[in-house]
C-alpha cells in the first residue's frame, strides 16, 4: 500500500512537496531489482514541475531542440527533485517534448533517485560503476546509447555547454557517439526558466533567509579580538545545519568567506587559524539555505574605531543599497540598479568595476547563482515580479574590504523586498 | 623590508611552508597597481615546489606536451600554493618547460593569488570582470590573447579534458582562438604526478586524520535515537573545523554523508531533520582536512540490536579490509587489493561491484579522490611507497549499507599504515 502525504510550508500555507511510503523497486548493487518499504520525499508539488517543464518545453521549441541533455545539478534537482552529493560523476536528466524526463546516472545513485525524483521509476537508469573514472570508458558513451535506444539518435539535441559538470570530454565523447545527432548549444536555457521563483519557492528561499539571519546574529555576538578565525566559522557550519526552529538547514553552496583587513582584497580566500584583530573590518559572506534553496547575506564587522575612509565607504555603499533597492522593481532594467547602486559610490570616488548582483534560487556547488542576469551596466534585463536576486555591491579595494548586502524579491508593486531583516551597514564592536 | 619565517610541522621536524610580511603590489579594482604590507602565506618549502614543478614538466616531455594548461583547482593549488573558492569561475596556470608557472584568473582574485603563489607577483595575471558569466565574451579568449602574446599560440599545448572547471564551451573557445597551436588533452596528467606524497605533504594529512578521528568520536558519543540527522551533521562541521589543538580544519571537499536504514541504499543522499531511529544502522561518511589535505574516514554506528545479516556483513567487511590492508604493499598493485578485500565478501554472498578505493590528498569540491588510479580488479597499478588511497569497500545494499573505511598509506616495506586509529568495526549503541 502507498501513503501519500502533502506537505505545506506552515506559515504561508502554501502547498509545498509530499512524502510517499511505499514499495519501491529497489537496485541492488549487482544491477538486479528487488524491492523494498522506503520513504519517496519530493520537495515541491506535482503542479509545480508541471509548471517547470513546460516552461522548458516552450523554452526548447524556441530553440528549436527536440531533445535536452540537462547536466548541471540545479537544473536536474529543479525538473525532476533529485538530490544527492553525485554530481562529481556524470549524470544528467533527459528532457523530451513528448514523454516524461529521464534521469540518468551510476547504478549506485539510482537508490537515491528512485528516492527524490517525481516521475515514475521506469524513468530511471544506472550506469554501470567501471565507467567512473575509467580511461577506456566514459559514461556518455551509455547516455549515447540509450539515447539510440530510445530512438532521438537523430534529432537535435541541447547540451549544457558551460556548465561545471559537462567536461570538454564528455561533449567530444558524446558528440562522437552520437554522430547521426546535431549537438547544440544549451547553456542557461533551463538556468532563465529558473529565473521567476514560484510561491513554492519562496517558501523555501524565506526558511533560509530565517537561518541568514541567525548565522548573522551569531557573529555579532561571537566576533572579538584574539577568537581565531576557523572557531567563527565552526559556529557558522553549526549555526546553519541546527537551523531555525523546525526549519532544518542545508549545505549552502559556497563556505563562510571572511577575510580581514588587507586580506579583504582578496575576498575569495578562505578561513586559517589566525585570530581576529583590532583595527580590522571583516566582511562576512554567507547563505542559509534549505533544500538546496539560498538567501545570501553579508555584513561586515569592525572591531575597534573604523578610519574616516571606511565610513565615509559605509556612508556611500549603504546609499547605493537603497538607491538600488528602489531601482530593483518590474519593469526597470538589471542596469538600472547597478547604476543606481553606481551613483553614490562614484560621489565617494570609490572605484568598483565588478558586477553587483546575481540571480539566486537552487544551486549546488561551486556557486550559489544561477549564472543568466548580472547586476551591471551592460545588463538590459527587464525585471519581473518573482525574481530574486543577490544584491551585492561588495567594496574590495587594495588593502581593505566591505562587504553590506541584501537577497532581494522583485514584487508586483513598489522597491524590491529584502528577504532577511537586520541593519543594513557595517556594525562597530569598539 | 620583507620578513620570512619557515614553518615546521611540530610532531616531525618535517619543514613545510614559510610564511612572508612583505610590500605587495596589489591590484585595485579598476587594474591599476598600489602596494600594501600583507602577510604571503605558502603552504610549502621552495624545495617541494621545485620537486612538483620537476615531476611535472618530466610528465609533459614525457607526452610531448610543450605548454600545459592546468585548470583543476587542486592540480594549480599542488603547483603553485594558490587556494581559494574562485574555482567556480575560469581560471588556471600555464606550466612551462622553461620558465616559472603562470597564474591566470578572475582580476578580483589576483590579490588572492598574490598572497599565496611562490611564484613572483609579475607570474599572476588578472582579466576584467565583464569576462564572468557573460554570453558575449569567454574567459578563454584572454587566455588564448595571452599565450599568443607570450609566444606559445603555435605550440602542443595541454588542456584537461576531463575536469570539473574545464568545460565543454571553455575547450571550443579556446581552440578558436587558438587557431595555431595544436591542443592535446593531459587529463590526469598533474593528478598521476601528485600520486606519491612528500613528507611534507604526509605531515598534512596526518593532521586531517587527527580531526577525522575528533569527528568519529564525537558522532559515537552523540548519535542517539530520536536526534535529528542535522543537528549530528551540525557538530561533525563544527569538530572538523575547530579542529585539534593547533591543528585548524579546512572545509571537507565533500560533506558529511549519514544514511540510515533503508535510505543508506542510496549512498549519496545528504541529510534532512528526520530522527535517528532505533533498529536502523547509519553509516559516516567524513575526512577531516588541512590545508586542503583529506583523510577520510568511515565508520556505522547501529542503534539497538543488529540482525544476524549485518553481523555476519560486518564480520566479512572487517575480514576484507584487513586481507585488503596486508596486500597494499608497495610492488603489489591496486587489483590485488581489490581481490583481497573481495573474497571473504563473496565466501558471505555478499554482492559488491563498485570500486573499493580511489587516491586521496590535496582536492576541492566536489570530490576528494585524485581521479587516478581506482582499487578495482581491472586496475593493474603497481603501488609505490607514499602512496596514500582511501579504502573504501561500502556496502550499498537493497536496503541497508555499512561503512568501515581506512586511509592509508603504503609504506617501504610492509602492510599499508592506516592514518587514523580507530577500532575497525561496526560501533553497536544498545
Amino acid at each position: 500500500m502507498n501513503e501519500t502525504t502533502k506537505v505545506t510550508g506552515e506559515a504561508t500555507g502554501v502547498e509545498t512537496g509530499y512524502t510517499e511510503r511505499r514499495e519501491l523497486p529497489i537496485l541492488r548493487s549487482d544491477g538486479t531489482a528487488g524491492a523494498g518499504m522506503v520513504r519517496k520525499d519530493v520537495p515541491f508539488s506535482p503542479a509545480e514541475y508541471e509548471r517547470r517543464l513546460t516552461k522548458t518545453r516552450h523554452a526548447m521549441e524556441r530553440a528549436g531542440i527536440e531533445v535536452l541533455c540537462v547536466t548541471d545539478p540545479a537544473n536536474i534537482a529543479w525538473l525532476t527533485g533529485y538530490d544527492g552529493w553525485s554530481f562529481y560523476v556524470h549524470q544528467g536528466v533527459v528532457i523530451f517534448l513528448d514523454q516524461h524526463p529521464w534521469w540518468w546516472g551510476r547504478r549506485q545513485d539510482v537508490n537515491g533517485a528512485l528516492r527524490t525524483v517525481w516521475m515514475e521509476d521506469s524513468r530511471v537508469h544506472g550506469y554501470a560503476d567501471n565507467f567512473v573514472q575509467s580511461t577506456i570508458r566514459h559514461p556518455m558513451q551509455d547516455l549515447a546509447v540509450n539515447l539510440i535506444a530510445m530512438g532521438v539518435g537523430t534529432k537535435r539535441i541541447g547540451v549544457e555547454m558551460e556548465n561545471y559538470y559537462y567536461s570538454a570530454k564528455a561533449h567530444a565523447v558524446l558528440e562522437a557517439a552520437l554522430p547521426d545527432a546535431q549537438l547544440v548549444d544549451a547553456t542557461a536555457l533551463v538556468n532563465w526558466c529558473r529565473a521567476i521563483k514560484s510561491d513554492e519557492e519562496l517558501v523555501f528561499m524565506r526558511k533560509a533567509a530565517r537561518i541568514s539571519e541567525k548565522i548573522v546574529d551569531g557573529l555579532l555576538e561571537r566576533v572579538e579580538p584574539g577568537i581565531p578565525k576557523n572557531l567563527i566559522v565552526a559556529e557558522i557550519l553549526r549555526d546553519a545545519v541546527v537551523g531555525v526552529d523546525d526549519i532544518w538547514g542545508d549545505y549552502a553552496s559556497i563556505v563562510p568567506l571572511l577575510p580581514s583587513g588587507s586580506d579583504a582584497a582578496a575576498p575569495h580566500l578562505t578561513w586559517d587559524g589566525r585570530p581576529f584583530a583590532t583595527g580590522e573590518a571583516t566582511f562576512f559572506e554567507i547563505a542559509g539555505c534549505y533544500r538546496r534553496y539560498h538567501t545570501p547575506f553579508c555584513r561586515t564587522i569592525f572591531l575597534g574605531e573604523p578610519s574616516d575612509i571606511l565610513k565615509r565607504a559605509e556612508e556611500a555603499l549603504v546609499e547605493g543599497l537603497e538607491a538600488g533597492l528602489e531601482a530593483a522593481r518590474a519593469g526597470n532594467r538589471a542596469c538600472d540598479v547597478a547604476n543606481a547602486l553606481a551613483e553614490p559610490l562614484e560621489r565617494a570616488q570609490i572605484d568598483r568595476a565588478a558586477r553587483c548582483g546575481y540571480p539566486i534560487g537552487l544551486s549546488y556547488p561551486p556557486d550559489w547563482g544561477e549564472r543568466t542576469i548580472s547586476l551591471r551596466s551592460e545588463d538590459t534585463t527587464v525585471l519581473e515580479p518573482g525574481m530574486t536576486f543577490h544584491f551585492m555591491p561588495g567594496l574590495w579595494m587594495s588593502d581593505w574590504g566591505l562587504e553590506i548586502t541584501e537577497s532581494i524579491l522583485i514584487r508586483e508593486d513598489g522597491a524590491a523586498e529584502c528577504l532577511c531583516n537586520r541593519p543594513r551597514k557595517m556594525f562597530v564592536k569598539s
